[in-house]
């Protein structure tokens, strides 16, 4: 892993919680491991989730009717698309492993994540279509980790539970964004429910996800195609 | 129907758009129908997609550690909720059919309608837990209904499909959103892959809306559980 990069995506609030100790328990230890790690710390960046003309840099390929996947795969081949999704671009460009970061809200990510993927992962960037998706996303040889913490406990979420298999809230995210752009998805780390545990239980997770971080180049990424996904 | 109140909550950029023809439709066809149509048009309003602090006017509960979802819990129930979205929370309160118009966006809405979601449908308004989600949730007798067009085809969506059945994506939405806050959710409304189809069938698919909408208050909801739900 010495000299592997990693990109940690943050969307929490707040330094204090689960989530902010998550972030930089993965920082300390893939820093240790030799990695060199970015974050991309969505809230104190006030990051941009609103998908707008604001993202195209000067005139627009077509200024008639405003199409925001067309104009953002112009501006991408013409290299106007604005500063701050080109900076989250050579992140990602960069980096051999993508880590999410996140309290789940609504069975997703916070809504300044998914602007984080509306607007970085641009057409000529993440993928190309019809040809350059799935297997030939243009992010291939990469790997990405969805990491976050519930409010629902782990049984709420099982296969017989109320919210269902929390696999099926993480099929649009492991399939339809990272796998879509070639990504291979390592297993997701979750961590179930932390506001109704003891201090000592949410200790316990930091020593997992710590102790989870040092083998996981070793790690197998999980098979996401539909046919082997739901069963 | 007449009498009945309908709030559209509408993402795109363009007014020119099919998702802005098929806006338009529904507002013209329930109208005519005697309902009173409501029109959230979130890219017009700027709306704020991020959860952040400003969510609370004046102090907060904790400011030691800052808690979103028990922030805006505590703000509800004090009426200090900030003013756009104290406006959207009356909207939808009026509400009897909720309709999400959208292009989807990496099987998913737009960051801008998922911070509608996130920053909306706070705890003690939409929903209370443990007690008051699912069945029990807080906006039970409230309908609500997804209509949006995909990027993707139709054999793309379909269960053999690459991207696999249209259902899996929709899980979060309708049964992780909806339904936790006990709406009954009318089956989605799909346009598929408008960019690649003909002026024609645009049209067709703009009529099609239409003709659905004569019956919609017909139309039995479908059933979100997880056992239902993937089989």
């Amino acid at each position: 892993s010495p000299g592997r990069k990693v990109l940690i995506v943050y969307a929490h609030q707040e330094p204090k919680s689960l989530n902010g100790s998550l972030k930089r328990v993965a920082v300390e230890e893939l820093s240790k491991q030799g990695c060199s790690v970015t974050v991309s710390d969505l809230y104190t960046m006030q990051f941009e989730p609103r998908a707008t003309r604001n993202d195209i840099v000067g005139c627009l390929h077509n200024s008639e009717e405003f199409n925001y996947g067309v104009e953002t795969w112009e501006a991408y081949k013409r290299g106007s698309l604005s500063n701050d999704v080109i900076e989250e671009q050579k992140k990602v460009q960069e980096a051999d492993l993508l880590i999410f970061q996140f309290p789940l809200y609504w069975f997703n990510m916070p809504a300044i994540m998914k602007g984080w993927m509306d607007r970085v992962l641009v057409q000529g960037f993440a993928y190309d279509y019809p040809g350059g998706c799935y297997d030939s996303g243009l992010l291939k040889n990469k790997l990405a980790l969805f990491s976050f913490t519930t409010g629902g406990s782990k049984e709420m979420y099982a296969k017989g539970g109320v919210s269902g298999d929390i696999r099926y809230l993480l099929w649009p995210m492991q399939h339809g964004i990272m796998h879509f752009c070639g990504v291979k998805v390592l297993a997701p780390h979750i961590c179930f429910a932390p506001e109704y545990v003891s201090e000592e239980e949410r200790k316990e997770m930091l020593i997992a996800w710590a102790q989870r971080l040092k083998t996981l180049w070793k790690e197998e990424p999980i098979n996401c195609s539909p046919e082997s996904y739901f069963k």
